[in-house]
């Protein structure tokens, strides 16, 4: 049985485990104030070409979200996600458990607007009730989105623009950040993203480390007592060296994007098997998540030898799936398995190809 | 600088390391529903000796407190701790954070004794106007306790009574729990703990894991739907697996006992220096944290090649320090340090021994 | 100016003023211990007819709502609401302050079926990855909605039977109870929701009280230390004999009914007006609240010597607007609108009327 | 019975009860928009001398304690109170319910000194770890305190330049303002504490008012968005103007300096009567409680005919009870009391007079 249900099923890369095995043994300070975070730290600013930006490490993405948010926000002001969005339907309430409304815009395709944003703001400050209602005060976004899209760079600006304009925090999760810097159609950087949002964060667990998230806090102010944010959340890894060594690795040689790259490549090939199969797409997603629609008998046939995901049913009565890659699924896998997908199709599919969206190049 | 300050300096036993990179290229179910996981949950029903309870592993202890103690409690109930206790000073209000209050009861030393629960709760049901003031329906300990000091079965029987009496849940926090095993004097087991608790965890992190504490439910009732609450405190790591394999190389061939008492060893060897030294101790420590009373002639020349804490000045100009081994700690580096803390005494410490406790063999 | 924007324009009846006036110098234990309070709880139970239940008085409606619902639920789960329920749109966040997630379903009309509140729970249920979601464990309504509309008992049986099978506290926000008991086409009395509701509340502050709201606690269980939360939520009045003096006036010889009764009768009176001007109606609502869709032209008519709500702009240009009448509206206030509204919409409506909905009797 | 043991044991002042009645079926905008508030506001302003204050108007002072603090920390933030303090004792935990620790500071008398908010300030700060603790931002004090004493002008200036050094929040409890204010001994009036406080609050339930506590906002930037979190913490009373009303009514011709003022006095003659009686006082009190330490034969005596309450069991086998007084307490009451008082003083007290404190004319 081959995985292909999520992008976290492995431990890291080589050069990862290599790393916290030759610093193992050396002793150092806890909480994240080594050298090893300092370094990464250092990485991550110039990678990012700000000097003046605070990075700070967590061990996961439901745990950075709930505390960005949770310091960012006073008590009567919510955060705007779309409803697909990771904060509004995957965390358990965390966000609500810090206080908080998440206001979920409708999103079909899982990506937010400014026009949206500007709208859901202005209704609120029209609204001379308004204080009957909670504040919306921070725009969540995620690149990839949930959906495996990607905001361009003309999204993000008008994003941007709302945002400064109705004095949002705009704060982007980027917990697949590599899968979008690996895509082909991607025309958002990592100092893009440091220049655009208030908060963004470079995800580690999905993209070859054991675990970490890179916390990027870019608009002053906001950096005030963070540290004791991430205390009180549970969010201070005793051993923080641990992060540190990993997002040193990560950030050295360009691993980072070779790791986002390598999957994204992959994901294409199952793209490609399953758009010769003659299959549309739920959503056109040039990153490591696909959403094929399949026929059970496509299904049935697939999962014998792969595990993956039913996304979402459609009324046709046919079944959305959805197929992660990750830095860690290896070519010659995916080849058979693009045989096989044809395969699949050929024997279960619909005679003819209807693709629902364009699929460029 | 060899560092004494704390028992987290260094990474993992390398038998863990081991273990992590045999299973690095694996693909496993994420959030802890993986097969290592199964089975170190195996193993510690086993050393327990209770194959009832429930094992939930999380990656610290600041987020393993907060789950537990919100999951527990009602909204208007808090929880009693030794006003030393770790969530009462050192968790950033972690506790506070989900809207509950931490009940701090003076204890000297850091333990807190049955009589003095039973009469924080006895006061509080005997007040006519209670429902103006928090319900105490939990009690929070240590083993070791902040102090270095250990709970006898007999004190934790005492405890166990009044929170049977007063239906009051019993949290027992065992971050260091190996380096109270390991101790001479000790006479609670972890069967002990099973018997004893409804709520008790073995600390991984500071013995000789990456990261990771196993929080092990013991009464029934208290497990239901537990994990939404890991997830939703953000305790629940995406692989999961990472603290499987940790606690199951732990809990093999014995190494966390191992761990324990090699700690405890070099830990006594750093008292008796002191003691010829002619030092007296803050408190009687039997587990691997020792505090010698010193003078600052002494932390001087100590300060020179070892990083420790100062932890509490005392009236008479002299300073309580904390000395920390841990599974790590090499018996040789103690050889030298004992020589130095005999060296350094002899110079600047008092000339005739004096002791505030006395220590038993 | 006459104000028909809302149904708490003034102050109390002049019975409930009477009765304040006379106990005004007793002295009287605090906190709702007093025998006024003692003695508008046996009434309420009487009419209710459960002796077995409890009663507590709150000042207002969002702190009985979060109090309540924040009592009730554990930290990792929801409450299921209209999309247009009090709670998901009016009330600050307060919900969510206390930690939890409102799962608002959609309800084009302001109520919820029993559909698709099973349908909601058993999607959780279903979902193998549910610990990722909150859980829904409760139930909000109420009666009458915040669109006029009422609940029939046989909805409301067979929302009792989902919430039984899929055990979820069934809540019922009563703010405007008088204005349910009060309308023709009610088949839902108080003694009905005392059998069907797990806890709900009868509302004094829109219905001829001060201010006031009885929260009626009906299952076992769920009154254990209510007065704790009352208190630590801020709703434990000091001078409580005040709640109990009103709501004491409230249940004597029938004058919450009555004030009920004669509310709709001049709703009804407006609504005739209205119909016969020619006008739709938003909800068919047999309540105190009114929405007539009506032209701009009627809307500055009518704004000259009356206050109202505009509710929602709709796609043809009209809007729909809100006409609340209280315990207070006077017979001859209405007489006058009724001519004015006829007036008006003799100028300003369409030619031919057009009903969206049929209107019994 | 005669009801000694709180100020809220009857109604409202009449001149309150006649403004209530004559309002009572005007038509106003709720939420605390009408023109009573808006008078009341001027009112408190000029008596205050800040025209530049807000003023917000809540039912009762734990729901204004909880929205205060909660809107003015940040979420890892702590606000200081003596730990008599009502918010550390008398809450249930309310301030802790936002998510908030209270650091309840030793106060044998009751009252905060400047010297150790200095002192818990600085030890925070010199801390390497102190964002492992919550770090202090606000000071709770009441005027008087719970034991009925008074800060004086020095104290408070003292206070507030500690607050200014340090970047506190200084917030004053005003509960039983008025009996402050009534009292010989005191030197801070109103203007003082708007010149002195950040926030404060007039307390109207226990002087006067059926109920109602105004919240004063004296510097610049406490006072944004906080309607939406009176609203979120359910403190925003739909019939607003009751408040405005009963303030406005309290603030005509010195009303509210008048009640405290009788209060006192009347507090005076029961303290003369056991001060002649030869009881020593656990607190010198100028206000309106009273503390007197006795025999359990007076308090035989005394509970036939009164209610008071049991305040402290002391070491001696006496016992502190505390008397208290208010705007509706009438003088004959008293004077049979203070002949009671003495009459039980002489049957059952000591021989001798010892005063614990001295008593100032």
């Amino acid at each position: 049985m081959q995985r292909f249900e999520c992008d976290y099923a492995e431990g890291a890369h080589p050069r990862i485990m290599e790393a916290l095995l030759q610093t193992n043994k050396e002793q150092t300070p806890g909480y994240g104030e080594d050298e090893y975070c300092e370094a990464a730290r250092r990485m991550i600013k110039l990678a990012c070409g700000r000097e003046d930006m605070d990075v700070h490490f967590f061990v996961g993405g439901t745990q950075a979200n709930a505390t960005v948010i949770g310091s960012v926000l006073r008590p009567h002001q919510a955060v705007i996600s779309a409803e697909t969005g990771h904060i509004a339907g995957h965390e358990a309430g965390a966000v609500e458990a810090t206080g908080h409304k998440v206001l979920a815009l409708p999103a079909p395709d899982g990506k937010l607007t400014a026009a949206q944003v500007r709208e859901c703001v202005e209704t609120h400050w029209e609204d001379p009730n308004r204080v009957h209602t909670p504040q919306p005060a921070m725009v969540y976004l995620s690149q990839p989105t949930e959906t495996g899209l990607l905001y361009t760079k003309a999204e993000l600006l008008a994003l941007r623009e709302v945002c400064g304009e109705k004095k949002l925090t705009l704060y982007l999760d980027g917990a697949r950040l590599g899968y979008a810097l690996g895509a082909k159609r991607n025309d958002v950087f990592m100092a893009d993203l440091a220049q655009l949002c208030d908060v963004f964060y470079i995800g580690g667990t999905k993209v070859g480390a054991l675990f970490g998230e890179a916390v990027c806090i870019c608009s002053a102010g906001l950096n005030e007592d963070f540290r004791y944010h991430i205390k009180q959340r549970g969010g201070m890894l005793a051993k923080g060296r641990l992060l540190g060594v990993q997002f040193e690795t990560l950030f050295k040689d360009g691993l980072y994007l070779e790791l986002g790259r390598h999957a994204v490549r992959l994901a294409m090939a199952i793209r490609d098997a399953f758009h010769g199969g003659g299959c549309a797409f739920l959503y056109d997603s040039p990153t490591n998540q696909q959403f094929p629609i399949v026929s059970e008998g496509v299904i049935a046939q697939l999962a014998k030898n792969y595990s993956f995901s039913r996304w979402k049913t459609l009324s046709d009565g046919k079944t959305a799936i959805r197929f992660v890659t990750s830095w860690a699924t290896r070519p010659e896998t995916v080849d058979v398995l693009a045989s096989d997908i044809r395969r699949a199709c050929r024997i279960h599919g619909d005679k003819a190809p209807v693709w629902s969206v364009e699929m460029p190049e």
